[in-house]
Formats: structure tokens, C-alpha cells, sequence
């Protein structure tokens, strides 16, 4: 269903029942711009950590307009064993609600306006039709100032600027306004004495209204209602001649349209305030920006920090699930190779996976997977939705029994909760939003200051002798080498001690120097650089108030994880309540705790398998606002799993970056670039 | 005529020649918003200076997007005594030309947007459809990295950067893709042996293509000739067998095609290169912005200096006229209330103007001014094209004998050229952009300090013995306020030396402090009103190069004349071969010696007929890049004119300035709001 200002309002209560009734929604938003400062690539750098990769979304990415929003309701239909889905696609634009309104600005990247032109985006419907939104700070504003203006207006006086410095008595009338206000007072006088009720005044401008507005009231404090008519042409004021009741009412009345209008501009904002308050399950594919997005507008700006930005996330969306990520992990990741969402959505269309029974609810647009209508929201959101279902029923396939639907409050789905994909960091899979990020060691990553004019060429032949490595651009003239071994870092050290063109830090002591320099002015000449490196990195968030704090220590990286751990008998047994079925060969799952392997390899496990454990369910439910006792079919942790760790066959280590190369393809499967960025 | 990217290339000569025709050209620009800072009222200060405008606007409008230029060309048939009409409608949208060039980032204002969208804008032509375009630099660069490419290719090797360090010789490729490689130059050798001519490769990725270029052209330096070819689709890799002749030609055909690519890229700036090198007369309607977004997007970033900006518009508008300025100077302000192009279209299709006889030329869409098509830039240039013919014919009307038709090489026009309207500035009408600007004194300013909390009525109380004031607002905490009498500065600042609330500096205590802050820190809270006051303000620019330097004292205000005119006689026939027709009552021009009068009526003077003098014709032709000697009807200037001054009436002493107010309407008739901003 295509929703815009035109049949918002008639829409509103279908929506509102669609979310109520739903299992899960799915989202998905479409935007005017990813990036105002560097381009993609050069903006996420592969060693961010989660708080320099939301600063720097939040500094490059807010001032574009999020335009198109994509909600698909899907609820499950046990007699028929199938999902009904309603999809709706809302045009959003910040229409100014009045003159006193804030006039938004945003900014549009032609790049992307030019690629969602090429996927026939309708920009008229947008633009001339979006629905309006406040955030709420907005909306507060906005009561409030009709609040002021009615409790002025109930004392007969206007806007303070346009009170004359003599007044508080009558108005103060200029010279060359007497006249007209001197005519307006006759017609009123007359109109006492007149059969008829009510007097239109001519048009004016509006400093004449307010001149009116205050002589009629302390002319004539009872016995008339003064009210300015708003047509699409023009603006005048209509005075009645009411007794005392009339007066209240008309006043009543007016207060009531008021706060309809009041309602009518925070518009769509109450579509997210309905699927924030369901507090269902909401899915979306790589859906960090839009998650930022929908808060900084339609919530409040977005929080400096990334805790903050965490807790305000799951006060909007309690529950989230990415299917970028979900593909991009175990049992998954094998079998996905690209996990962009058309990709995705053809992969899960094949065995092992089965494609759900979906029907479109009577009354909504039906949408055809065989006809891509890719960057559409609705469509997306609702792929997105069938992505989710096939990947959530083939968990059920490890039970035993083997169970072909999932339910989206299964527990089998938990794991993959509140952790957000992260684009192209190499170690980090995931933003964690109920609790601290993962905190990989980058005991083997150096950092490496350089003339302008160096390329990746050169710094392969600078450590030509260290084996593979890989480079991670920061920007001109440095950049992040990760050795294939750890125990090279010091060799590599003292070889460059007298080198004079370049300069290697560990990474270690790099951020030291980050934090030492964070009050100093820093050197880094690209600016937009700047904002990344400036807090301190790695610090842990405290766990107080969040789930999983031991999972922390156990989502740990094999060799931190052994310091951390100190203490707390580890937990082994995140995943060993699943099992394969018995077809597959069932293997008791092999625990994380490698802390004596290279590494090199500990890099490797970080991006596969090793870093998305959970703690026990408990922790989990305690930290959803949401608690889902009601789950339907609340067995599902009744079966044994147990997960097969496969070994990581694919290494990154082939992988080079290319510095500014015009058509670097990345590939690597797992951190690939997806089709929006 | 609407132009899209469909129709550009095809449309391309039917504009060339209709701007070469031309009698004269009407331009219009609408744009994606107006003031990415303070709102357009807190922007415009009522004292700016010339300087400080133009940064304002610079800084503050040119992140928006001219998305719609209109072009509407007049051609003058004189057997029939009638304009030939051609208006184009130019869709415009920086589209990139490819993955390198430049992914220019836009700016809306959704209050512009919204007012577009109600006024039926598509804006699905400007972004699905709109033509691209380069300004000079970046075309520039175009051209150069086209070259740089071609070079390479010439010399067999691809991008530096995919060059590996071991490289020179074959081209480095990894181990992953070498089996692929082989598997290229298998096929390579095979087709020496095939009866087949070309071999297309199967499509790859980008670093596949450039390994494969290196490859190939390292083992087969002759007889070969490698192309990507680019489908809709993909792109993939055309190998095949020439001989040096047949390769040589392909090399040509494909310079050919790059060069018409880049044309293609250039797009719409060769619409705006075409109307320059014309020379023809540009007429718009309150240009100053068009002029700038013009310029700024086809052309090269505004430069910093207003001299400078004013040179290179005389090169890329060598003769401008603005008809707002014209409907706001004698003869017309006397009849013309409401300068506002939608009023003026109206009142000069009534006496004493006439309305000109137009015919669309066939094939063009015939505009209706009965049915307003406002703000589409089209109809916009077409009505300000009709506008000025009007007001020119008018002119015509005061010769002896009267003239019912004059040309746009009329000298009677030329003083109107190369001055554009200044918004609400109260002593300084417009730009002039072929020599200084007037320099008002402004004695009988001051500048006030004081804290948040006041608003205007504060500063009426404040000054309320000195009579009538004007305000005029920088920030929250500061305004100029003007006294109606100079006289009176001095008392007011002894009045203010006990103040502790409030500060009181005279205007040129102010602009001196501005010019000593200029370095340091600035304590202004709001940073967008910073940079209106850093440079140093009202130094003479020198008018080398320049015209009406004569004119420059005789336009000055009448107390400033006697001292700037000293040394030379005073020039006071600057209008003096006009007259009025007989009917009126033939009056000899007063002249605007009035040195001795008081300062507050220099103040009327100068708003009203004070300002718009010109030198003598040979000034004002010298100034013009294409003097119009050939003027058909050249004896324009044998009539005797005599210009009536009429009394100024209007004072502006009743109005009043309101800070913040929601719905202040300028009670002006000069300065007043305009449809647009």
C-alpha cells in the first residue's frame, strides 16, 4: 500500500492494526545520500572501531533525508500454514507544518538520487506528497508554542514583538494603520446592532490582524469571538457576536482542530511510535543507517555517544535483527556467498532453503520476486521479511524433531538479536546493542605514517619481507598494515627505526597517541578524519543495565579471552544446545577456546564463527523490554543442537586493498560491498 | 520548449540558433532553496553592504541546486511590429558522467521544495531527466584524465595504482587470478589461429579487466586491439585482430567517441557558453542570484572578492539588465506599487504601458499569461522578457516625437545595464557591476549591543526621545538602529556612556572596531552572521578598467556629492535628454543638489530617484564588452527629454522593523517581498 499525505490519515488505522496483529515487521528505508563527507570506501575503515564507525555515519550520513520508509507486516497463519504479509511504502518529506515551523534543509548526493532515478523512484511523489514528521523535541515545541499562543490569546494580547512599547492598554495603532483600524471598529460596532452574526473582515496583512486582534480585545473584552480564517488563497478574520457559552465552545472547537493539525504534522513520526510500542520484532537487511536515520528523524537527533545512541535505540526498536548479519554467520555463512539483499533473497529461494507460503493481505499491492522492484522500501522490506523466514526455518531443521516453521519469537532466533552488521570492518562483525562490543586485539596491525605519494604498491614492497599483509587506508598519508603474525610486529619495528621518508607505530601505541593528542589540535589533514580518532577507543562500555554480561567474555577474541575470563569459570556452551540433524553426522561443537593458537588464526575465527555467541537465555529475555513468555511454540528448546564448527577454509589474506583504484572489486564474501553503499 | 537529457543533443541547434537570432534573451533560475543559514529575513540585513551581501548569499545559497533554467529568446519582426517568442525550459541535474567524476552533493530547503511541489513542479524531469553538466574546471579535468587515460593505454600499462611493485614487465598477477589469466590468453592465442576476427571475454570484475589489459599488452604488442565494451547490462572485454592500419582507426574511432562522451558531459554549460558569447542582452527579474547559481554551477566557484565576482560576471553576462530594479526606478516606481514579477506582469499590461504584440514561434509551447504558470523558469524568463519590453516601449513614449517601439540596443535603456537589484538593503538599490558601489554615508546609524532577551519595542523605548528609528537586526543581541536626524547621534551616545545593559557605538566606531577585529577571534554567538563583517567594508574599489567614474559621485548620496565632487564640476544632466511627452507638462529635471538639506531626507532621497544616475552615453557604451553602434533605430537620442523629479511621498519613517515576529509583512513598496524569496 502506497501511503502519502493524501491518504495518510485514512491509512493510519490500518496500519496501526497491521502492526498489532503481526509476528514480526520487516523495514527498510530509502535515502537522499549515504555520505556527505568521503565517499563510502573511504569512509569505513576496516580496523574502525563500532564508536569511531557511528561518529563517523552520524557526522556524514544524518543531513540526508531518509524519503521512502518500507514497513511489510507478516503474520503467521497457522491453519493455512502460511504468512499474510502487508507491505506499505510511505513517501515521508518535512513538509513545514507553518510559517513558524522549522524549514529543514537536507542534503541530496546525486549519486544516489541519479541510482534510485535509474530504479524509477518517484521524486514527485516525495516531494509533492510525502507524508510530514516531528521528532518528538519538534512536537514538544510545537505544543507548547500553541499552548503559548492560546493562553496569550485568552489574555488579549498578541505576539510580545508587536507590542508597542506604550502599550498594554490599547494597541498601539501606527499613524498610517488608523484609519483601516478606526473603519474596522465601525463595522464591529455595527455589527452589535445588526441582525446578522457574523463579520467577515477584508483581507489584510498580518501586522493589521494583530492590530485588530488587540484593539477588539480591549475594546471589546466580552461578547465577540475574533478568529482568523484560513483559506488556500488568503488569510481574514471572522468576528461573532457569541454569549460567554458560545465563546467557550467556539474556543473548545478551535482547540480541538488545533490539536488535530498538532497531530497531522508529527504525521508519520506516529507510524514509528506504533512499532516502537508493540515492541515486535523488527527486521531489516544491514539496517544500521536506517535504524539511525528513523531515530535522528522522527526521535531526537542522535546522542553523541554510541552507548547513548545504544540505549535510545532500544527504547525505539526493542528488538532488532539484521539479515546481513544473520547471513553473513554460521550455520549461514556457508552456504550464502553474497549476502546483498538481491543475492540473498534468490540464494534462500534454493535448497537447503524453502521458500515460505506468503500471501499479500486483500487490499494490498501483491508484489512478484520474479519482477525486481529492488530499492522500492516496501519491496525491500518485505524480501527482507522472506529472507528472514528461510533463514529462521532452516534453524528449525537442526531440531529433532525437525520443525519447518519458526516462529520469530522462537529462541532459536536469539543469538542474532540487537547486534547490527557493521560494513567492511574487518574484526568487528557487529554493532552490539545490548551491551559492550567486541574488543578483537590488533597485536598484529601497525600503523604507518607516509609521503603523500605512496600507493598500496608501496607498502607491499616496504613489507615485502613480512609475507601477506593487508591494508586498511586511513587516509593520504597513513594507513593500518595487519602482519599475518604477530611476532613479525617487532621485527617490522626495528627495521623502520631509521627510516626517515616513513614512520611505523604499533597499534597500540597509536592509540595511545590518539588519546593523548585528543585535546591537542590534530594533524591528520583530511578533517573528516578527524572525528573518528578523537574519543577514546576500546574502552569497555559498562555492562550495568544490559544483558550478556558474560557473553562479553565469552564473544571475546581466543587470546583476549583468557585475561578476561580470569575469574568466572568460561562458558562453553552458547551454541551446544543445537545439534545437526542426524542425516548430517551430529558433532559435539567445538568450543572457542584457542587462547594458545597464532594470531593469525585468531584473526581468522574473528571473522567466522567465533565472534557471534550468546549468553544463556535468561540474560537475553532480561534484557528485551519485551519479554516473550507467550511464545507459541515455546519447545523449540526442547531438541539438541549441536553446531559444527567447520574450519575457516576461506583466509582473507589474498585480499589487497587498493588505494583510490577506480573499480576495486572487493573479494572477500563475507565483508563484500552490498549493493547501496 | 522543455529540454530533458532525451531531448538535449537534438535540441542543441534549434537554442544555438535562436539565442543568434536574438534581439534579446529573459532568463530565470529556480533553484532547490535559498538560504541553507539563517532564515532569508535574518540574512538580509537592511545595511549591508555590498561586500557583506554577496558573502552572505556565496556563503549561505550556492550549496542549492538551479535545477530549472528558463531561456526565453525575443526576436523582433519588424515588418510585422511584433516579437518572435522561443522560450526553453531546461531541466538540469549533475548527473555523474562516470564512477570518477565528481559526486556532487545538493542542498534542499524543504520550504522551497513544498513551495515548488504546490506550484506543480516536476521534479522527476530534474532528477530522472535532467541534463548534466561540468563547470570549466571540471571539464577541464575531464579532458585531462581522458588524455592521461589514452596516454597509458598508448603506452600498455593500466592505473598506477594496479601496478604492482615488482611491475614493468608482465603484469603482477595474484594467485587466485592467475588461473583465469591463463585461461585468457589461451583463448588469446587461439583466436591468432580462428577464422573468427573478435573474441569477447566473458564478463569480469575491474581488477580482472586491468590484469588482463597488462597482460595482453605485454605479450602481444602488436596485432591486437582490446576493448571494454559497456552494455546496459555489463562490461566485458572485446579482444581483436588488427593490423596496424585497422588498429590506428579503431584508436580514432575511439577518441572520437570519448570526445563526444565529454561533450555530452559538459551537457547544459554549453547553453550557458553559447548565451555569453552571444553578447546579447540578458534580462531577468531580481537576477542576482541566477546570475550567481549560473555562474558558480557552469562556470567556476564564486570567488571570494566581490570585484572579482563582478569581473567574471562582465565575462560571462556581458550586458545584464534587471527588471526589478527597473520597475523600481524613475520613470516606473512612480507607477509601479508592486515590483514582484507575477504583480508586474499585471500592471504593465495596463496604461500608460502597453502590452507588446508576441507570437510563439511554431513548434515552441505557446504560453497563456492569463493562466500563470509561475515559477516555471520558462513562463518566468518569458513574462520577464515581456516585462521589459513594456517598460522599454515606455520609454519611448517621452521621446520627441514618441517612439512606440524600442530596441534593445536603445541607448535610453543603457542605464539600466549591469546593476542588479539588491534585496532590502535600505540606501544601496543594486549592484553595479561595472563600477563601485554607492556608498551611502551612514551617519545617523548606530550600532547597538544588548542582551538576548530584547526585542524591537525594547530599542523603540530605548530611543524614544529621538523621534521616529529604524531597526535593523544582525543577531540576537544586536542591531543598527537608525535616527531620522544625524544631529542627534551625538546626544544618544552621551545618553548610553552610563548604560550597563546596552552598548551604543556610531556607525564608523563600528565598522573601524570590524575592521581591527578582523584578525581575532570573533565574539559574535551566531557564527553565519561572522563573515558578513570580516572583510574590510565600504573601501572605494578602484574603478580601473571600469566605467561611470564621473557617475559613481554624481549617484552618490547629496551631502557625501559636495565632498567626493569637489575638484570637478558637478555633472547634473545625466538624464537631461529625456523628456516628458507634451500631454504631461514638459518640466527641466531637478537636480539632485541638495547638499545642504538634512540628513533624514538624504535618507528618502537616496531610496527613491537619488540613485539610479548615469554617467554620459560615451561612459556607459565604453563600459559595455559590445558597444552598439549598429543600434537600428540610432537616432533615439535626438528627442529632448526633460525627467519630472516628483516629491517623495512615501516616507518609510512609519515602518518598523519586527525581530522574530511570525508574520511580519515589509510595508515598503520598494523593498518589498518578492514572490520568491
Amino acid at each position: 500500500m502506497e501511503v502519502t499525505r493524501q491518504n495518510y490519515k485514512d491509512s493510519l488505522k490500518t496500519v496501526y492494526s497491521a502492526i498489532e496483529e503481526a509476528d514480526f515487521l520487516a523495514i527498510d528505508g530509502e535515502f537522499s545520500g549515504i555520505s556527505d563527507g568521503p565517499n563510502v570506501s573511504a569512509l569505513t575503515n576496516g580496523l574502525d572501531t563500532p564508536e569511531e564507525r557511528y561518529t563517523k555515519l552520524k557526522k556524514h550520513s544524518m543531513d540526508f533525508l531518509l524519503f521512502q520508509f518500507g514497513l511489510c507486516t507478516f503474520t503467521y497463519d497457522q491453519t493455512n500454514s502460511k504468512y499474510i504479509i502487508k507491505p506499505f511504502n510511505f513517501y515521508v518529506f518535512p513538509k513545514p507544518f507553518n510559517r513558524t515551523s522549522p524549514d529543514l534543509k537536507f542534503i541530496c548526493q546525486s549519486s544516489s538520487i541519479d541510482f534510485l532515478a535509474s530504479q524509477g523512484f518517484d521524486f514527485n511523489k516525495v516531494f509533492c506528497n510525502g507524508i510530514p514528521y516531528l521528532n518528538q523535541e519538534e512536537e514538544a515545541q510545537l505544543r507548547e508554542q500553541t499552548e503559548e499562543r492560546r493562553n496569550q490569546h485568552a489574555n488579549g494580547i498578541g505576539t510580545q514583538s508587536f507590542i508597542s512599547p506604550s502599550s498594554k492598554g490599547p494597541a498601539h495603532v501606527p499613524q498610517e494603520h488608523k484609519e483601516y483600524i478606526n473603519r474596522v471598529i465601525g463595522k464591529v460596532e455595527a455589527l452589535f446592532t445588526d441582525s446578522v452574526k457574523t463579520l467577515d473582515l477584508e483581507p489584510c496583512t498580518g501586522f493589521q490582524r494583530k492590530l485588530i486582534y488587540q484593539t477588539l480585545n480591549w475594546k471589546f473584552p466580552k461578547g465577540l469571538h475574533v478568529e482568523t480564517v484560513e483559506t488556500e488563497k488568503e488569510r481574514y478574520i471572522q468576528v461573532s457576536k457569541v454569549d460567554d457559552e458560545e465563546r467557550k465552545r467556539r474556543e473548545q472547537q478551535k482547540q480541538e482542530r488545533e490539536q488535530e493539525e498538532l497531530n497531522d504534522a508529527v504525521g508519520f513520526s506516529r507510524v514509528i511510535h506504533a512499532i516502537s510500542k508493540s515492541g515486535k520484532l523488527v527486521v531489516g537487511h544491514n539496517m544500521l543507517l536506517d535504524v539511525m536515520h528513523t531515530i535522528h528523524q522522527f526521535y531526537c537527533p542522535l546522542p553523541e555517544d554510541l552507548q547513548d545512541f545504544k540505549e535510545v535505540t532500544m527504547c525505539v526498536f526493542p528488538r532488532l535483527l539484521d539479515t546481513k548479519l544473520m547471513a553473513s554467520t554460521q550455520p549461514f555463512k556457508e552456504l550464502i556467498t553474497n549476502t546483498s539483499l538481491a543475492e540473498l533473497e534468490k540464494r534462500v529461494k534454493e535448497g537447503p532453503f524453502k521458500s515460505p507460503q506468503v500471501e499479500t493481505a486483500a487490499g494490498f499491492h501483491s508484489y512478484n520476486t520474479a519482477q525486481e522492484q529492488l530499492h522500492e522500501a516496501g519491496y525491500d522490506a518485505y524480501i527482507t521479511g522472506l529472507c528472514f523466514i528461510s533463514m529462521a526455518n532452516y534453524l528449525g531443521s537442526f531440531l529433532t524433531p525437525p520443525k519447518p516453521y519458526i516462529s520469530a519469537r522462537s529462541k532459536l532466533i536469539d543469538p542474532f538479536f540487537n547486534k547490527l552488521f557493521l560494513m567492511r570492518i574487518i574484526d568487528i562483525p557487529y554493532l552490539n546493542l545490548t551491551g559492550p562490543d567486541l574488543q578483537p586485539k590488533r597485536d598484529h596491525v601497525l600503523y604507518v605514517t607516509f609521503p603523500k605519494e605512496w600507493k598500496t604498491s608501496d607498502l607491499y614492497q616496504l613489507f615485502s619481507a613480512f609475507g601477506n599483509i593487508q591494508v586498511s587506508w586511513i587516509d593520504d598519508m597513513s594507513a593500518f598494515v595487519s602482519l599475518s603474525q604477530t611476532d613479525q610486529v617487532q621485527i617490522a619495528m626495528n627495521t623502520s627505526r631509521y627510516a626517515e621518508s616513513y614512520r611505523i607505530q604499533t597499534y597500540a601505541e597509536y592509540i595511545k597517541g590518539r588519546l593523548q593528542d585528543k585535546d591537542k589540535v590534530d594533524h591528520t589533514p583530511k578533517s573528516w578524519g578527524e572525528d573518528g580518532w578523537m574519543k577514546p577507543s576500546f574502552t569497555p562500555a559498562t555492562s550495568a543495565g544490559f544483558g550478556y554480561p558474560r557473553g562479553l567474555r565469552k564473544r571475546s577474541i581466543s587470546p583476549v579471552q583468557g585475561e578476561l575470563g580470569a575469574g568466572e569459570p568460561p562458558i562453553t556452551d552458547g551454541w551446544s544446545n543445537y545439534s545437526y540433524p542426524d542425516s548430517t553426522g551430529s558433532k559435539k561443537m567445538k568450543t572457542d577456546d584457542k587462547s594458545g593458537q597464532a594470531n593469525a588464526e585468531a584473526i581468522e575465527s574473528k571473522t567466522s564463527e567465533g565472534w557471534l555467541k550468546t549468553a544463556d537465555a535468561s540474560d537475553s529475555a532480561g534484557s528485551s523490554p519485551i519479554p516473550d513468555e507467550d511464545s507459541p511454540e515455546g519447545n523449540d528448546t526442547e531438541g539438541t543442537i549441536t553446531w559444527q564448527q567447520a574450519p575457516t577454509v576461506q583466509g582473507r589474506k589474498g585480499q589487497k586493498n587498493k588505494k583510490k583504484s577506480k573499480e576495486t572489486e572487493s573479494t572477500t564474501s563475507l565483508f563484500e560491498v552490498p549493493e547501496v553503499w
